[in-house]
């Protein structure tokens, strides 16, 4: 059975997804958007900041996100600015597809993550990304004009938003320039935890 | 015991609770956003819209949103568009205070909604709204940019929203122009129905 593809993102309740500058990444309401998977075992694990954690409903959809997906997609300024940040072993240990026009060979990380490098648009790396996910899901990792894409190319199957108690007035929204004419949404699920909202939608062409 | 200002809006997952243009009012997107509120049995008694209709959560929430209402502010811009819109039997039953620069003589409805226009800005208004109120809440009616300012000014104690799986891309965003920098959002409540998600957040200052 083919796996399908999905995002899944934290999003601010006005609708953004990340800071307007590169500077602020770090910066208070990033840092608060972000505040429900920091603590999170699944994640703490998987992104080497250290033992323990959390382990209620939070931690399990972090988990389930992880286990569910088989290869990644990412757009190009996603990997930029992890290719630094990540730890050595990267923290995705599947193969992720990054989207360039500067053609690179794979790079192998320790712990099970490759990066290729895809020069041809967003179709070749998707069909890439779910040869090698095999029954397993495809996340688009990112970043939110990547997400957009696909979603505006009918080729996203499903987006889980954490929807966060924030506001940040500007940045990136994850829905500017959606093809509003074209894309529908069904609400699969929604549920609360105590700092976020989980909520699920399947993509459908109208 | 004083009662509490909120405001509570369906809003599209993009951040929308309106179109842009008025024309569009009655269009596809609006319909969609609001899809969730016109079968409820609650909604259909207050806007005269026939008997019967939906019984379950959505109609509870309807109608404890109407109850818990002692009196309302709504921007002019919203009134305009009521004024030739709502039934003879305006659907407040109680007072509402137009934010207007052209005074007017207080408009009275049979049913119980008698419409006070006061020159004076956002205070004043909400001021004759909580006396008017007595031990039940105000709600800051809208539109959204009216219920901006209030939040902005930190005048409103909670703003529930209806989040409806709509995307608007174009309109008028809730949050357009929020004062991020003050407005802290605490998730109080987070409850799924079959076809919105409703949301209550307890508005702070930082």
């Amino acid at each position: 059975m083919a796996g399908r593809v999905f995002a899944s993102v934290s999003m601010s309740l006005d609708g953004f997804v990340a800071p307007g500058s590169p500077e602020d990444l770090m910066g208070r309401q990033w840092r608060e958007l972000q505040a429900w998977v920091f603590p999170q075992r699944s994640f703490r694990e998987r992104l080497q900041l250290g033992e323990g954690g959390e382990e209620g409903r939070d931690d399990e959809i972090v988990r389930e996100t992880f286990e569910r997906t088989g290869a990644s997609v990412m757009g190009r300024r996603m990997f930029d600015a992890g290719e630094h940040a990540w730890p050595e072993e990267a923290p995705f240990r599947t193969p992720v597809f990054v989207l360039t026009h500067r053609p690179r060979d794979p790079w192998e990380r320790p712990g099970g993550t490759t990066f290729h490098f895809v020069d041809g648009g967003i179709g070749p790396a998707l069909d890439r990304a779910r040869e090698a996910a095999g029954d397993r899901d495809v996340r688009i990792a990112g970043g939110g004009a990547t997400i957009l894409q696909y979603v505006n190319a009918g080729l996203v199957d499903e987006v889980a938003i954490a929807l966060a108690p924030v506001l940040f007035g500007t940045g990136i929204r994850l829905f500017e320039g959606v093809d509003a004419g074209r894309v529908a949404l069904e609400q699969v699920r929604a549920e609360p935890s105590p700092r976020v909202t989980h909520l699920t939608y399947a993509v459908r062409e109208r």
